[in-house]
């Protein structure tokens, strides 16, 4: 189950407030694609700025909407007893799995975020994705702790921030934690525009903010590169380079990943929670241009 | 009233629950103390792991116990609507200030910030501090974006998280943000290693951690610096240096001083919001040596 594409979509929140038809609206074009899983309430659907109770309607949303396609959930929170309400309400919704981030405010040791890794696992029956996401957590997980929690009953993938440039290296990189790890438990990498290097390099599955809105040109990376068609998926991802182009001179996916998706209608204008303002309009139009020089319109498709 | 020693208590969780009892008792005792204000719900308050009802709580609890010292109360979060809840819980507490963080778990932009701190200083009439610690917040100020800040109307202090260790250099820095900002606004030294010299530096107040739980050492410091008897503020930092140290060695103030306070009765073992788990048990030994050594036992006076 944790293998292929898992697509990430947006939580809208237009006005401070979840918008559940434009939510459901991605939940169901997702779930006619041909995506592996869904997750939702990764960083890319705003998890940390939601309340208990809005995840806990997000994450039944989700489930109720998609169909046959497995869902995931985020849980992550700044405090355990907030995770563990999560996991609850995942659990409640019917998720199939949990995503969890060592979210932090004070910076966490390596034992704190053992412990929590194992107080979660302890609690649930739910396979759980330990998600490595420095960038936004500020934890940065050894190769020691990754082996640690790994060995945890209930861990089913970890999914790693991206993959060196240099593709002998992004192998070996991947092979260095597949060693240290249990046979069983996957590896995904996030970082749309390394994805193709990633599953090129040996991971299992894409945990994918581009899949969230348009699944079509994230499935065709995924697809060639787990097929072995490794020069069909680097082309594909070549071919969107200017998008990776966005994310990397707009401070990250999410702001451009939002802006596209509003910018093609899926999701309402100030989709974002504030304080995060989204782009301006002159960055807005240039990421309305590159979707046009992408044809990205045409990827909404069914 | 944003000059001199400004106290942060801990916010007592112990078993995820508020202390009601402990949290008066801290406060109590700084109402005793001459510290000149009591900032509940800083980062040394957990302020981030707290739900909206807590905090209101913790503000409502602040102020019935503080006489008539002065409270602030820190109101950072990472949804704006989240923050203006805090405002006005602080508000109808009868806080008498406001500290705001710009949180972050999406990296936020200069323009994100500003447009937070517009938001909070146009909703309320409390004074506010600007809380300047990428260390938790994960922001950096530019000086242009302090400025830009500090011009807003409601701007009365500027937190900042500390200061060079030459005396030369901290004068030049206090000075560079001063030459900056409105003469109403007062900067102030975080960082409780650096309090002397910043005080020494020309800062108006410390924002401090160990003046929460012993006020009596904070205030030598303080009284000597802002009296211009900087070496004997200087000798008494320098006294505390191995209580610095255990700050820098464990990975910050909070765990120390948490455990200090445990050690030293004022708040309940294990009063961290999980998943810090705090200091082990050998590293609350070398606390409470240290503690001996200093003889902090008997900075409970009064």
């Amino acid at each position: 189950m944790f293998t292929g594409l898992s697509a990430f979509p947006l939580t809208p929140l237009p006005h401070d407030a979840l918008d559940e038809r434009a939510f459901v609206g991605l939940i169901e074009r997702l779930a006619a694609s041909d995506v592996d899983s869904i997750t939702a309430l990764g960083s890319t659907g705003s998890y940390a700025y939601l309340s208990t109770a809005e995840r806990a309607r997000v994450a039944t949303l989700a489930v109720d909407y998609a169909g046959g396609t497995p869902v995931f959930v985020g849980v992550g929170a700044l405090r355990t007893s907030d995770v563990l309400a999560n996991v609850r309400s995942a659990e409640a919704a019917g998720a199939h799995g949990i995503l969890l981030a060592p979210v932090s405010y004070q910076p966490l040791t390596g034992d704190d975020v053992f412990e929590l890794f194992r107080s979660v696992t302890e609690s649930t029956e739910l396979p759980v994705i330990v998600y490595d996401n420095p960038a936004t957590t500020h934890f940065t997980f050894t190769a020691d702790l990754t082996a640690r929690i790994a060995e945890l009953p209930g861990i089913a993938s970890i999914k790693i921030p991206g993959v060196p440039v240099d593709p002998d290296e992004a192998r070996a990189r991947v092979q260095s934690i597949r060693d240290r790890i249990p046979p069983h438990v996957t590896i995904g990498v996030a970082g749309d525009g390394f994805a193709a290097a990633g599953l090129a390099a040996g991971c299992d599955i894409w945990y994918s903010v581009l899949g969230g809105a348009l699944p079509d040109p994230a499935l065709r990376i995924t697809r060639a590169a787990l097929a072995g068609r490794i020069d069909a998926a680097l082309a594909e991802s070549d071919r969107l380079a200017p998008l990776w182009g966005l994310y990397a001179e707009f401070g990250g996916s999410l702001r451009v990943v939002a802006a596209l998706a509003e910018h093609l209608g899926l999701v309402p204008e100030r989709s974002l929670p504030l304080p995060i303002q989204g782009l301006t309009v002159e960055q807005r139009a240039r990421v309305a241009s590159v979707a046009d020089e992408l044809e990205l319109e045409a990827a909404l498709g069914h």
